[in-house]
């Protein structure tokens, strides 16, 4: 099967492997040993020197850790967003009292820097921004470099909901002063879904020392405190943990540069393979991911047929679009165990379906 | 290896096969069908017609779950406590800013019906009772079945931590109104941690309604709305999903009555083999756990030797006190995948042990 859906993606033979191995105690010293390593080559795939957390939970347990454990109800936040996922991390800001300011890109282009810079000129109560990396549900890479500048401008907490770009697409944490930074295993690392990892820095943890959300389970302070001793606050998600150790070691042993260059290859080869087919694709090329593209249906297809002729057919599994974009686009994952050949294959199938699925 | 401890718990090579099953999309057909056929043998687990859902995190985040979404801010409730978890589960209300009444029995001792009812009579105000089934830290069972027949005089909610409880010890949901029950994937379901599974009753789906603590991951309404369309609303512990799909046919075709009576005789067998070598029981054998005994090491054996002597030199994990019992006993785990020679090998190798570690 060609599992072609922006997460949960493919996993190796080696993931699988991991996966089946027998639990043990975790409080013991093996477990320890394991969860140190692992914690260990996070930071190297984050490139940060600073903390990076496990908790036993989806992306978007990730995210809300994020906002609770760094700022107060009433607290004024600036969430950027361009799509379902940006508009969830506001959601969950909005659920736990901020005061959020919403600052909405169309769905298909990217967050404006100089937007953002002239709204945190605009409100000078602002205390945190929230963007979006990689927005999963239109295909599009936001210039975080660009905006992380501008968040440092003006010295406010920056949070990154970097679940489809981490391990996948460059993300330097600590080069781009990035105060806390979400992904979760199901996405570019190539294991099952049940952990978030999360990194912190001393920025954050200062703002931690203030916060005033409530938070139990998703606690940084509880999480940083049990990592020392080699343990979780609470049982984790061993299974996840064992598999993570091996496509960490994969993903180092291929150089974090090269596997950048290859989701920048697989990305550009699905561009111009949709592009070739007739298609166009939702985002402009210049903010398009390298994890997932987006693809114009506009009202000359019809995205469940293909769906389902694709997996029943062909036993491609592709996504369609999310809330209004449903029926309007198509989606192809890219990220984590993909190769040119994967892409081949997917747009093979997706050539010989269109003709029976054009309106 | 013995794994005694009380969670994680071994794994049947059912479970650790399904582990190793391939990613799936998490919003298609198969994940679906999956998702129903394990929601509906976890209510006949449960013994509940109600709904039962799966929240993908540790127990602690299901009693997070249980609180958040049944409960306001400034809320009278009653937590019973006689251990280490029911000051946890009173722990995380107050942190949402519950009235957290704390009704404390000594540890090794459990919570007393008559003593509720009349904190029940004294606190008109009280809104909800927590109460642990079974108290892992202290090896105690509470007798569940007089402590919810007392809240259900006073018609309060009652929120259950059946953690270490739920399919090896009888808790006929329904029939002792128990509102809110929470279990997790770790232990007598024989998978490995990742998934909190619980039932929500009308009236806790009426409190529900009401309540106003902040929640967004772990939210109940949102994960029946998913449910009613086959999914999850966040991207599920899809491996831990096949696993349970794997022991829930193990522990059915078992039968569930069969279940509780193994977990009955290992118990017991467990109990009489501690005492037979000169121990004694933290806790009155009239309310001794039969998913983990804790036994009194009173000053007489040092239990950290001896936890690394059994786990070095015989292969066998058992767990030592927790809290203000640290030294002070140990604890063997005898839930899910067990049966009288695991415990046979286990007794033998403390028996062995015993002599060395004694000061």
């Amino acid at each position: 099967m060609q599992l072609r859906i922006p997460g949960p993606t493919p996993c190796p033979p080696e993931a699988l492997q991991a996966m089946s191995r027998q639990m043990i105690n975790h409080r013991g010293k093996e477990f320890g040993q394991l969860l140190q390593s692992v914690t260990a080559r996070l930071r190297q795939t984050f490139q940060t020197k600073e903390d990076v957390l496990l908790l036993s939970c989806a992306g978007t347990g990730g995210l809300e850790a994020a906002i609770v454990n760094t700022l107060s109800p009433g607290d004024d936040i600036l969430a950027c967003s361009c799509g379902v996922f940006g508009d969830r991390f506001a959601d969950i800001a909005e659920q736990y009292g901020a005061k959020v300011n919403r600052l909405n890109f169309e769905w298909g282009t990217p967050a404006k820097p100089e937007t953002i810079r002239q709204a945190l000129r605009a409100n000078t109560n602002i205390k945190a921004v929230l963007v979006t990396h990689n927005e999963t549900s239109t295909g599009v890479t936001n210039d975080l470099a660009s905006i992380s500048s501008v968040v440092n401008e003006f010295d406010k907490l920056l949070l990154v909901d970097a679940v489809s770009s981490l391990g996948c697409i460059d993300l330097p944490t600590d080069d781009w002063h990035c105060d806390v930074v979400v992904t979760a295993s199901q996405k570019g690392w190539m294991v099952p879904p049940g952990l978030a990892m999360i990194s912190v820095n001393e920025k954050a943890w200062e703002a931690c020392s203030h916060a005033r959300m409530p938070r139990f389970y998703l606690d940084f302070a509880k999480a940083k405190d049990y990592l020392q001793k080699g343990q979780n606050p609470w049982t984790p998600a061993i299974s996840i943990c064992y598999a993570l150790d091996a496509t960490l070691d994969l993903m180092l042993n291929e150089g974090l540069q090269n596997v950048f260059a290859r989701h920048k290859r697989v990305g550009q080869m699905t561009r111009n393979g949709i592009k070739s087919l007739g298609l166009s694709l939702l985002p402009d090329e210049s903010c398009a991911s390298n994890t997932v593209t987006a693809v114009n249906a506009s009202d000359k297809l019809d995205v469940p047929k293909l769906v389902q002729i694709l997996r029943e057919e062909y036993d491609v599994v592709i996504a369609g679009g999310q809330r209004k974009l449903s029926g309007k686009i198509f989606r192809i994952g890219h990220m984590g165990l993909v190769n040119e050949d994967d892409i081949k294959v997917t747009l093979q199938a997706i050539e010989k379906v269109l003709p029976k699925v054009r309106y």
